[in-house]
């Protein structure tokens, strides 16, 4: 029934491998690039810049930071509603995210930013941005093992989760030409499909031993909601960090400001319905209420309309509500995945939808509404596309959400075979959603001896502090 | 004794309802303005604007996240301390917040930027501003009714409190044409009074029944911490906001900042002076050392000095904590004012302070400490108000404090007597302050099955256990 | 053994009396300075500024945010995780800071802006940052005497830190010219001499009789992981606020996000490596990870390369976590060190390392990877330092590490002794970590009366429940 826990050897050999690799890869590869460089004054001087507020930093420093809370603080806590496994949850996500965005920067480099001129890698704030949101994905596939998994396992999912998302993103990105400035394809519904088929390879069928320990208490779902709230409010910066300057950045945050404002009223309707008395249940309103934000990944740049904005939102939140009430049980008991999060209910359903909406948006688009200017500045209809019709990239940017399911799917059963082996330190079936397993977990509360000096009167009531205490550790 | 606290029909119906209204309103009324629309590249070379930062956007989107913040964690959070509340106070925030926002867009829109061309609101990022702001009066006023009233209530609650604002700041901003950048009267004296007003009305003779869960315990208070901190450190962003671009702005943060930090310092010392050994209570330091922040609403944008205002927080330091102290408990059960965060002691008696301060500044605003110009700037002496003086300007801005003192008890008045019909689903005086009548609440800490998984060998101790166990349900 | 820890005369009398000076000193000093006064229309048009953009508050506000929300829950949350000290962390943490930014206004604004036309400080955004950093030194020493000493003690150790601080400054930025951005030298390693010093001089040989209460429990170690994520992800801000406009501040973003980056996966490597099983240790983790962003602190603006600071991140990860595990201890048996935080830890190593890493990347600076103009401007060899080569300014930098150090441990002496008179209210040895002795402290959890309520037919468990309610308390 047990299994061997013990990471003293490999979690420090596999963050010391690849802490090293990722320092001799930038020695090779990373560079700053010419807004990030001392030569930046002369930079200047030859392109007639007349202020260094034309700096990309200036642009795009405010939702990086945004962006950057979310991935840390939005994910890590949103991660704590397990009554045994906040520790983990804020842990594992603030270690894979920082191992994932140095080799995002490195595959990202690899396919988008890589100067002909010298083979380096120039970055600047907009890498850091694309890290982030890289590693993303790979949170998001964990929200579908948390708690299952060893952080060792966790190291590899990252590892081949950032290398599969650079490749999707170059695919749907670069080749294909599809827009996805929020990433409703690129980030969560490869992400989520991603993390579901591996949940799925990894199936626990005797989950239920460590059932005692799955669910919440009281704090920690106020400590989940840290994270929700941080996720709800900064999306807006999540969608519109790499949109255009200027009127994109603009739109996309008063559309996913909208969409998610929408999701919140119909998941409090929806989960309100859903019980007795109509009492509300906090796994709804900590997941469900962003589904707004993720399905506004992709149109978030369009002129979509602050109606239509609504419209999303307002339909996310009822289809990820009733997900978590009916799918996640339905999946869990026939399709055999167990998915911790429901991140099918917040990234999959929604990430599709916001796919679907934004090839749809796009296929409607015209040049009355956008302006002749404004429809080629949305769409880059220039270069090598110069020539696409907007119903034509309607049809791109549907093949462009097919790529993305397609390789999280792929992607998670090669993966999901991979952590499969018994080699990775993975809990057994009735340890899981356990700190104790991978961290030093402190005795709870008040102490035998601290009760003891404070109740010096209390000797009769000895053996009863003494299972007080027991109890709680 | 009991009520009918069942909403699991009035409150999916309500958030429908006015969802729906919401989309179709937005659908008829609500576009892109010229900052966010696909045709910002031609509206840029009509009016000769070399960059896109000049974009409004760049101007104020770090602060409008700072807001953001502020309103869902900043208000959220600080109603956490509850010890059995915690979900009712950071989740209904959330869910009257979202609706507010939306209706704020509305209402503000059609009184302040109604497009007479084509009849239709154009917003951009500083209407996503004054929409958090609309916001932030109702709740205030939720803060009076903490735990006493039902989510339905909380939604006309705010369907009437963000109609009256918007009415309210017409007539002082556009009407009076006074200056509150930060909302010392349109936002924190207005939704104060409008607050205690309802809770007045909404009176409960027998609320000690709930006394038992009225408390804070030791963790909820440092939930709470997290409200009051980010409140505390975003306010500068709050009463800048939408304060005029460049120095306008850099000074309402000088200002904010200066007047916290003293606010700060009194409040410790007002609070150890009150109580045995000089042990400082929690409950002030959440909530007054925000006093300064409310109190230099109004003047933050003028000329006041940075002593003026360590002035201002230092008194408003020293006044809320005493109304904390003396006020609350007299307010209850003298004027049958049930004030659950104290209110009265952070929003409205701070904010007459900032109406008073700022209609005083504005009278002695002269010329030599201004410039010219700089008076002319400071208070848009312009177009229909081009030949006011000073002194009628401080004249007008006390004539708006009475107007939002006004709105707020009439308005209160009005909406209390509407939630008080039997037909809301609040719960009854021995039910208050428990998430137990609308939410699905976590069973705490560890379990039966648990307790005895662990520890196997404590059988003999099976009765305590149990005991244990329910007490802690 | 026990100590009178009253504190109701003297911490009212220390919080007016500062409060009012400060009044006074800003009334006679401080005014606003040409960017932040209703004159800046007209120095605007003098100086030829096309754009209210160009106001410095655009380029730093956000910036300042995040280093506010360092300070205040940053520093504030990751002093939380003791079990019962969480008010004392974050509340003293905000009474000092809220205090210590205004005395820094002062003595910096003395050092570093006084006007010599009329002997007034003109203050701005640039001056808010630097209080805030200001202020961290003497919250990193608070971090060394945590929970042993009284908020009268934190004043004063405030007050003459942070005058310490502001010569220190002026002596290693102004008259040695030497650059030090985020503060490696002048923040942390002063602070954290100066506070090891007092910690030192303070020297608690019976200590242990607080053990009970001095380490963590589940919850406040998650609290406590709030102010790790938000001091880890906004220290690209702490690095950059003050550096140079354009790439300067850019490229002190991309260093320190990399050292962080690297810190966290040492640091997770060595915690799993010290412990049975590999069990990480939360202590570890909240600290040791952000020892890169310490030791980024000089050299963050300068030509690192991406690499050098993965490697640097690397390094003060595996240090940090040691001297967790090895030298605290040793500190204490020892050297009579007593460290609560373990500041030695994340902020004296790493901020010696930091002080070095900058002298050694100043003194290999050339022309050819920096250019002769952006080697001019990033070490500002102009006025009295033109001349000045690279070899010599790396002399300097060390020489700047140097000075505080010996401020650090000669401030230390100076005000440890004072802090050892009997007048100060301190806690017995006995009394330590325990918030019960400054605050008023809740009943913890449900009360007696509550789990009547609700278990009316619990009465033969009586005595248990009473027991259960006291052990709580």
């Amino acid at each position: 029934m047990t299994k061997n826990t013990n990471v003293r050897i490999s979690l420090p050999a596999v963050c010391f491998v690849w802490q090293i690799a990722m320092i001799i890869l930038f020695g090779v590869f990373v560079r700053y690039n010419e807004e990030s460089d001392t030569h930046w004054i002369e930079h200047r001087r030859r392109k007639n810049i007349s202020t260094n507020l034309e700096n990309d930093f200036y642009y795009r420093y405010p939702s990086f930071q945004d962006v950057h809370v979310m991935i840390f603080v939005g994910f890590g806590f949103l991660m704590t509603f397990l009554k045994r496994y906040s520790f983990g949850g804020v842990g594992f996500n603030f270690l894979i995210a920082a191992f994932g965005i140095q080799w995002a920067l490195l595959m990202q480099g690899w396919f988008h930013h890589l100067d002909s001129a010298d083979w380096k890698i120039k970055i600047g704030i907009e890498n850091l941005i694309n890290a982030d949101f890289c590693v993303a994905g790979c949170l998001i596939a964990y929200g579908a093992c948390l708690g299952k998994v060893s952080p060792v396992q966790l190291m590899v999912l990252t590892l081949f989760g950032v290398t599969l998302f650079a490749v999707e993103e170059y695919i749907i990105l670069e080749l294909l030409h599809v827009k996805d400035a929020g990433g409703s394809m690129v980030i969560h519904t490869f992400g989520a499909y991603y993390g579901l088929t591996i949940s799925w390879i990894l199936y626990r069928p005797m989950l239920s031993l460590s059932k005692h320990v799955q669910g919440s208490v009281y704090h920690s779902d106020v400590f989940a909601m840290i994270g929700t709230l941080f996720l709800w409010m900064f999306w807006p910066s999540f969608n519109s960090a790499i949109a255009d300057h200027g009127d994109g950045q603009h739109r996309a945050v008063i559309n996913t400001y909208l969409a998610l404002a929408s999701s919140v009223l119909t998941t409090f309707a929806i989960s309100s319905l859903l019980r007795k008395h109509g009492k509300l249940d906090m796994i709804h309103i900590q997941n469900a209420t962003l589904a707004g934000g993720v399905a506004m990944g992709t149109a978030s740049e369009f002129m979509i309309t602050p109606y239509g904005s609504l419209i999303v939102g307002f339909c996310t939140g009822i289809v990820s509500t009733l997900g978590y009430q009916f799918l996640t049980p339905f999946m869990e008991k026939t399709l055999k995945i167990q998915d911790t999060c429901g991140i099918h209910n917040l990234h999959a359903m929604p990430g599709v939808i916001g796919g679907i909406v934004g090839a749809v948006t796009a296929a409607s688009a015209s040049e009355s509404v956008y302006g002749k200017e404004g429809l080629i500045n949305t769409f880059d209809f220039k270069d090598a596309i110069t020539n696409r019709t907007v119903s034509i990239q309607g049809g791109y940017q549907a093949a462009g959400l097919c790529v993305a399911i397609a390789f999280g799917l792929a992607g998670g059963a090669l993966v999901g075979g991979i952590l499969k082996l018994p080699i990775w330190g993975d809990p057994a079936d009735g340890n899981c959603f356990d700190d104790d397993v991978y961290w030093e977990v402190p005795e709870d509360e008040v102490e035998d001896e601290d009760i003891a000096s404070r109740h010096p009167n209390m000797n009769h009531a000895g053996s009863m502090a003494d299972v007080y205490q027991r109890s709680n550790v």
